[in-house]
């Protein structure tokens, strides 16, 4: 059976499937600007990181950029968070599909959604993108944005990974929020660009990240402006508005953030566009790609991945002068401590 | 001769018309949060706005907001500097035609060019909204994001308004200079969510309101990524990708900011919704129209303009708890002093 699994798991993003509501965010380890990247093993990606800052932040130095500039952009999925063995957004798809099922009796012998409902996603795959589309629009449609922003909250605060057993938000890389305050302390605003969904990240990266919900840039799907007797909504449609992956990237930026970012960070070829975008504007630029190489802590995947897929970051990143960050070598620590 | 006008200008809005080459910023004035607003008389409306501020900054009491959500939008057109005679990125975008003409000999007797060339706003008018699209179209694409950044550079330093003479940044109000200072003293983050293009805003809004670009929302055209031997690109296409108007604002800020404003100025029955959105959601919210009544200083004008048209906002303010700002009676000064 041939099917372009990568293509029809990218759709997954757009529109954001497992759940024991004790969840809670976990400690971040707060890292002091004085003793950045505590979890990062002395090598040359954590040099290449700290070098890069403190050249940039050194006023009056040819390097030095304005705090204004200093915009850093993350990818979310491989990046900030685990995306094995599937998106995590496809996860919150295939739970809602559940949820929704009581209403939706039809669903128990109808494809792709008896395969949701039976677990059985190759049943789900069979279908092709259309199958997939149709899941992500039933999921992810026909609330306003408030409901759909309480409905990922609960989730989010209750689901529980398939294998780790873990809290997605527990699932979060704790050298990159390491990262992600070392350049809070040194006058880089931080932003999310994810191809994951825009409404159904903005929930938890505020209070898992510390990135607030205008910073966060991701694919999307329409909405239209109602206004009800209760008052106005934004009701989310079934129709796909944006994809913020591969080329989406710099145009996802351009559209938020209006300039090019100074450091970039990625995991895959679906932020091979972001990187290029960010490293080749003019002054000092960073831009590192995280490489999957720890199977027993984490996941190892890169050229054959159907997610994540790592070919051209990897075959080019060295003319290009990023940083591939060695996740069996140059992290200490894969995911933070349960509180 | 029938036209509407109001739709046709507000397509003007999209892609960004008279210059001379030393305006420089004017000085804000620089109003310190101890004594703020002093370009306002003391009155309503300036109580109303340092009272609301006053409430929602003091800890500890019903209508604390946390500083995250503090969030003030702002429409540009009419609220945070003048609009009339006509919108002044239409006035960009006649003079662009200009610049562009000598590559152009046929425009000469082409219109709506020849219009534009000979000034003639009822001949460019003439051909309705198809005719504004085509000028639009020539004006504002087939440069890349950095070239069209350059040139609104170039033009919004050299540029003068027709009547007043003066550099369109002069052109500012200054009480809403020192709203915008003000509200930042208080730990309120501005945006500016305007109908007008966005990629013709961002290039002088920082220096002139202190808006940063990831701060900015506006109209825009398609863009798309282009990998040049020089480096990557983005490409401005001749289509509008997004209105930023009337329900358009709502939409926009979800898109952008991902909450409901604290605060809303506008001045225009193009900025209801937004207004609308940002005051009905639950918690302290403050609505500002500003009302263009003086035809000495300014200019006067209301439901029967074409341009920034205000008949619903006048007539659902009281009932909705908006702040009606009477410009002639309520500012004491209205542009700043030119350096």
């Amino acid at each position: 059976m041939k099917l372009d699994v990568a293509a029809v798991l990218t759709l997954c993003f757009v529109v954001g499937a497992c759940s024991d509501p004790t969840a809670k965010p976990p400690t971040a380890g707060a890292p002091s600007a004085a003793a950045p990247l505590t979890s990062w093993s002395q090598g040359a990606a954590r040099s290449a990181i700290v070098d890069f800052v403190e050249r940039t932040t050194r006023q009056g130095t040819p390097d030095f950029v304005p705090q204004a500039e200093r915009i850093a952009v993350f990818d979310n999925d491989g990046t900030l968070w685990a995306e094995q063995p599937m998106y995590f957004q496809l996860a919150f798809a295939f739970d809602r599909i559940r949820a929704l099922a009581p209403k939706h009796p039809e669903w128990k012998t109808t494809q792709p959604f008896k395969g949701v409902l039976e677990e059985d996603l190759q049943a789900v795959l069979a279908g092709g993108e259309h199958s997939v589309l149709r899941v992500l629009a039933a999921s992810h449609s026909g609330n306003t944005s408030e409901e759909f922003e309480a409905i990922v909250t609960e989730w989010i605060g209750s689901a529980r990974h398939p294998i780790t057993k873990r809290p997605y938000v527990e699932m979060v890389y704790q050298p990159m929020l390491e990262v992600l305050t070392y350049l809070r302390a040194n006058g880089y605003k931080t932003f999310i660009v994810s191809g994951g969904g825009v409404e159904f990240m903005r929930p938890w990266v505020e209070r898992v990240y510390g990135v607030p919900p205008e910073q966060v840039v991701g694919s999307r799907v329409k909405v239209t402006y109602e206004v009800r007797e209760s008052g106005p909504v934004l009701l989310r449609l079934p129709e796909i508005d944006f994809i913020d992956d591969k080329a989406g990237k710099p145009i996802g930026i351009h559209r938020a953030i209006g300039r090019r970012p100074t450091i970039a960070f990625g995991n895959s070829d679906g932020d091979f566009e972001m990187l290029e975008w960010s490293t080749s504007a003019r002054g000092p630029r960073l831009g590192v790609i995280i490489h999957h190489t720890d199977a027993e802590r984490e996941w190892a995947y890169d050229r054959d991945s159907h997610i994540g897929q790592l070919v051209r970051g990897l075959d080019e990143a060295p003319k290009r002068g990023w940083v591939i960050v060695d996740m069996k070598r140059d992290w200490r620590v894969i995911y933070p401590q349960p509180r």
